[in-house]
């Protein structure tokens, strides 16, 4: 599976989403993140392993706590990649624009010869 | 399950991030987008099922063809959700930054003392 198909299957969730606002408040343990969530740990572990699996979160034991970190390299990569495709979207609509100007440009001086 | 499942969930396949690239460059007709992709048609219509429930992209019949076409909103949509974690994330940083400065300074005044 690639990195991008990690990240965004990552992101295709609400409680793993929910997740990652969290984190983004700074780091918490699994207990912490969990008690926001309505589930039972075992099927809130298996989406914290989905955010690790695409690095989005990094965990560590520290004790007999496990805790989670978000690191922004991961989210970065998916945003270049929209912002990307949004740029040659948008050049390409530009140019649309600049040639169905062109074309009413030279019916109107058709229009007058 | 909700429009940000859905566009994430889109994103999350190379094949369908390609036809978004594709028609990034513009519409196209699902036979042409079909040919990049070395997949049989039913596989490859299943992905533009994925991509127009989360309706990224949309398509309609012309004549015997049916032509696929990119909606801007979703994209960026899913843009707008990374950028704000993202905000959020930075933020924390800076404080975080503020905080520790603040500490070191008081240290090297406590140590003047």
């Amino acid at each position: 599976m690639a990195n991008l198909d990690r990240i965004f299957h990552s992101l295709a969730d609400s409680t793993r989403r929910a997740v990652i606002t969290q984190l983004a408040d700074g780091p918490a343990s699994v207990g912490e993140l969990a008690q926001s969530h309505s589930m039972a740990l075992p099927s809130f572990m298996k989406h914290v392993r989905v955010l690790e699996a695409s690095k989005i979160v990094v965990s560590r034991k520290k004790g007999r706590v496990r805790m989670c970190e978000l690191r922004p390299r991961p989210l970065a990569l998916a945003q270049t990649w929209i912002e990307n495709e949004r740029q040659i979207w948008s050049k390409r609509l530009n140019q649309l624009d600049v040639f169905v100007e062109t074309l009413a440009e030279r019916e109107k001086t058709d229009g007058n010869e």
